[in-house]
């Protein structure tokens, strides 16, 4: 089993022993899941058994699982049962996020924190920075749990914030390293999310900061070039999750959507693998 | 019955025929739960019991509910359960805001979008700026609804994320403004989150956009001055919904709670309309 008080420890144990740096993302879209799962079950089943039949598919080649959790909560009174049966399905030797975008202040981010991390068991949560320290740091209160701080996201309309006010002195460097500082001396581990998208911005931040590691989504449909992610994110010894949604999920909206979500995450995964340095292996 | 096809209206006419701009916040803290409730009920019933307790005695008074997602989340699976029973229960005569901080781009946007407004039937959902235009557009696309954007948050620490780079050129006001630009055209109702405890960034924020609801927290508990946020907020025919959280609920922790509650909603009501201007009397 995985060391489970650190989750550095945990991360690299999970990616030694699967051999990957691939997180499949959980978004099941109703109007994407295979009709053989929406026709015969209730919406709420449907998208618990998708997300369960994906989870088994690529076990072999994924370190984490991120759940989205907006496409729990959408299913309305009985999403967040969803969530809990698909958290529960993940084995303790897998990373377990929840994409839930969380922040806010101090006595109200304590509860987001609770939900996801003692109710749910995930080991980390991605978490938004706008309210500053004190709607980050209940979520790196936990040890063995991470916190996911937004900087640089994927999306391209995301500059007009986090490259504000210039590109040589930009938010979301400003953020991180508020983060880095206010995660000092707490029992939870600092994460970023920064986007495959931004090349530039994956440089800056893995050279200023070599210990965090990072949770990249934007690769595959939203077009990051994986190489640069991979040779860039990983220098100085840095740690990576690297993220797909769309592209392993949906492989195939049809009954063979299990099978060709594996076929696609072993692909992403064997790519990724090709890129990242030699000495690993030795 | 009010307006249902502009939010404005509604806010307007809410406000007008409740006498009332004050919010009550829903944060149901099972730790303060008056034990009359928590040992006769399960969590999640006596959460519930004690929020529409709280909505019938206070709702003379109050022209809108804010509910907390973290509250209901921290319950686990149940959870949105008991968000659904409290919003059911919520009047359409109040102005009904899910405060759950949501933000995340285009896609999943419109699924935390819809979990809110369609599933919920929510008036307006407050939403974080970080991830730029995508993560905000989903919530105006629905017409009688609103966003309320993080712009100034009232916990002190929000300062360091918010007025930087400069006090002259605080992040809050370029998020306030790109708001503004990202709702036009929009069917949605753009509103701002700007707390009670800097009224130099209330002040600067009417000034600039007199049209914009503006969702103040930080009343009360979190020690902003009452007089100086009425009258610079309802400047320039500016609209205001004042919330107030702890003061209320916990007015009393005991069997009275929510007979202490109607009486602070009722105080805090009267005296935020003792410093509205005189001429709404007219």
């Amino acid at each position: 089993m995985p060391p489970q008080d650190s989750f550095a420890e945990k991360l690299a144990w999970v990616q030694d022993s699967v051999d990957s740096l691939l997180c499949v993302g959980l978004d099941p879209d109703p109007s994407r899941l295979p009709r053989q799962l929406t026709e015969t079950l209730g919406l709420e089943d449907a998208v618990s058994r998708f997300c369960l039949d994906i989870i088994d598919a690529t076990l072999p080649f994924a370190s984490a699982y991120k759940v989205n959790f907006a496409f729990f909560e959408a299913l309305g009174r009985n999403g967040w049962n969803a969530i809990q049966t698909v958290s529960d399905y993940i084995p303790d030797t897998r990373i377990k996020i929840a994409d839930a975008k969380r922040g806010d202040i101090g006595n109200t981010g304590q509860f987001y924190a609770r939900a996801v991390f003692e109710q749910m068991d995930f080991d980390a949560c991605t978490v938004s920075p706008y309210m500053g320290k004190s709607s980050v740091t209940p979520f790196l209160q936990y040890p063995g749990k991470a916190a996911f701080v937004l900087a640089r996201t994927s999306n391209p309309d995301a500059a007009a914030i986090q490259l504000w006010p210039s590109d040589r002195q930009p938010l979301y460097l400003h953020v991180a390293r508020q983060a880095k500082s206010w995660s000092r001396d707490l029992l939870g581990h600092l994460g970023l999310v920064v986007g495959a998208t931004d090349t530039v911005a994956l440089t800056a931040l893995r050279s200023e900061f070599p210990r965090i590691p990072f949770l990249v989504p934007g690769v595959g449909a939203q077009g990051g070039q994986l190489s640069g992610v991979v040779r860039s994110g990983l220098d100085n010894d840095g740690s990576l999750l690297i993220n797909s949604s769309r592209g392993i999920i949906y492989a195939s909206e049809d009954v063979d959507f299990a099978e060709k979500a594996a076929h696609s995450a072993s692909a992403l995964n064997a790519e990724i693998n090709r890129y990242r340095p030699a000495s690993r292996e030795s």
